[in-house]
């Protein structure tokens, strides 16, 4: 294995390397520009004024007001702050209603089973088998007491990106809130919360070359939540504790460059996503996508491979250097298969044979033809140690993927 | 103002300049070693090796297990999460009284706000002229349904230190758990949660040279808490998203530095307080130390001025480059007199003529010189500009300083 030398990083959607650019414009503020936001003197105020302007990145992609930006923790915290916070000022008004999907992230879902045990109900709409959710399944759902409408934008696991600006419209028609996770959508995708009508998003840094440890929340003004963090006055009295001003200024960075640059990684990406679903489609057998064809993030690649363990899989392309995933990083202490492959109805032994692979502007053509190489040579010889892929062999049992 | 060029950093308190010797060990975990923690290639796991070493730093220092150190994004965060994570719990057993001091940090006392809108019934302990809770006031204040005491380890804005250890008994021998908000305390003071009796416990990384966006909470093992943000499995399930790994290296690598140096810290800084202290009484009429003469931090100078308004002398004290601030930096928002400084029995007016100075190790006697020479100069203008002065000087008012 001596190959071990090389790293091949393909699990970008679980995080990025942060940019050597953002870490530049940060530095300085560990050492040097290290004064608290809010203190009155000038390297104070400097560190305020440095807030103030990766406020105005953020705002300026997402297509709003700076004031509606507040930075947070990570996607899990705005996740958690935006869902409970609004959920907790709906119910004083009666609404204890809530709608989801299947294929939410964690901090969506068990925010929502956290809830559950308050009091709300809630609405979890199921996605068909590419996971898809239709704008009128949430209509449906949608009744006098719901309180908020949460979707997350483009999949972490599947890479299938919703039609959330008809979803936007359909909850502002009913007069109802709208949340997206659009954790793996930002840089990603285009995104107007004006136009498409979302109330509520959430952000974080290191999907897009930012530092770990910083996330952003938007929440259109006018719109009444709680806070999830009591304190002190920062963040206009929202979110308290001393600004973490070179994550701040990491991800106002981060995000101007990362969407400056969207669309050539959006046609160098998904070079890569489709030599790689289109080679290993073809050369190994009883192998699927997973996800929508065309609705998917350009960097998405989910395949399952039948008669295959995702973690074997896993540890031998990491013999070979290369980084990849199976099922979402996050729910990696747990030994369930993906909740998200179950939902778009994968059975329990296809699910675990499943492979993520998330591309990144730094990988390249020959990172693609590396990872193909590799599983042309680790399915079949994770398949012959396998009793399952003997029976199959041997028309002893039938293909399961053959009858999806 | 040509000084304008050195900058005097005598805000410690506030938060510290990172230590290049931190940011040097937190700087691979950006761009080289940026494996998700939860990824099962040696990329990840390098992260998780490094996140678990930080672990062990932090539980040294307090001298608990690896496993009751939770990593969070700051000291607000963990006060918040601690006391309505474990008040949520205890409310489950009709346990719904919560005992507190006025001397709170805000992150402690609007926290307590939320849960007393819930329907917790909060007791707020008076504090003594030097800001001093005893044990006994605690004794007495514990019901048969108090959920929690909640006390700062030592204060942010006066210095004063509290008899934790003996807190801690009279909680433990009540069979109520305690919590103390300990972000001024760790690395300025020896801490032992086992000895001290102490079940929970809340730090910030940026007040000892680490950075800011990260912090730790100690919850004694057996406790049961909610989660505050849930979501992925990271730390043992309890707080979810993806880790801060270079926050949380440099969290762990500055608790181990400044502990190492702490006897060394506290006999530097003492020497800079107490020359200040000294000097400052000794030249400038009616002004007066706030907090406990003894039993106050190390780095800690909070002086009360007759006649002078904060935000004026911390401009001209910024116009010479010396950083300090009027209370705490998380209140700068609001105009109010600092409620530290109301409960230890201040007056309004001489409440806003206050001044902290809170020195680190990296200053030295000829910045304890420079703020004395300052003020010298700044006091007595600031005062012939105050109609408040006037009035004092000709004999038509009394001193309100003198009369405490």
């Amino acid at each position: 294995m001596t190959e071990q030398n090389k790293t091949i990083y393909l699990d970008n959607a679980a995080t990025t390397p942060t940019d050597p650019a953002v870490l530049q414009k940060m530095l300085p503020y560990f050492c040097q520009q290290y004064g608290n936001a809010s203190s009155i003197y000038a390297l104070g105020q400097r560190s305020r004024q440095a807030i103030e302007e990766a406020r105005q990145q953020v705002a300026q992609v997402l297509g709003c007001e700076a004031r509606e930006i507040f930075f947070t923790a990570g996607g899990s915290e705005s996740d958690n702050w935006i869902i409970k916070g609004i959920a907790h000022q709906q119910a004083l008004r009666q609404k204890k209603h809530l709608i989801t999907t299947a294929i939410e992230h964690h901090a969506v879902l068990h925010t929502m089973a956290a809830l559950e045990k308050e009091g709300f109900e809630v609405t979890i709409l199921p996605v068909d088998k590419n996971g898809l959710v239709r704008p009128e399944q949430v209509a449906q759902a949608i009744r006098p007491d719901t309180a908020l409408v949460t979707i997350i934008y483009a999949n972490n696991e599947i890479g299938t990106i919703q039609p959330i600006e008809q979803i936007g419209k359909v909850c502002r028609e009913a007069g109802v809130l709208f949340h997206t996770d659009a954790v793996q959508a930002v840089t990603n995708l285009p995104i107007d919360v004006k136009a498409q009508q979302i109330d509520a998003l959430s952000l974080s840094a290191h999907k897009f070359g930012g530092p770990k440890g910083v996330g952003a929340a938007y929440i259109r003004k006018g719109i009444r939540f709680e806070n999830l963090i009591d304190g002190g006055q920062q963040e206009s009295g929202r979110r308290a504790g001393t600004e973490n001003v070179p994550g701040i200024v990491g991800l106002g960075e981060a995000i101007a460059l990362a969407s400056a640059s969207m669309e050539a990684k959006i046609t160098h990406e998904s070079q890569l996503r489709d030599y790689v679903i289109t080679r290993i489609l073809k050369n190994i057998p009883l192998c699927k996508l997973n996800g929508d064809a065309k609705k998917r993030l350009a960097g998405n690649v989910n395949l399952s491979f039948e008669g295959i363990e995702g973690e074997g899989m896993l540890l031998l392309l990491d013999a070979k250097g290369i980084c990849a995933s199976s099922g979402s990083a996050c729910t990696s202490g747990s030994l369930d298969p993906s909740h998200v492959l179950l939902a778009i109805g994968l059975p329990h032994e296809v699910a675990h044979g499943s492979l993520r692979l998330s591309f990144g502007p730094q990988n390249t053509m020959a990172d693609a033809e590396a990872v193909c190489d590799a599983l042309e040579e680790i399915i079949p010889r994770l398949r012959m140690m396998s009793p399952v892929w003997e029976d199959l062999e041997k028309g002893r049992t039938k293909s399961v993927l053959a009858s999806l």
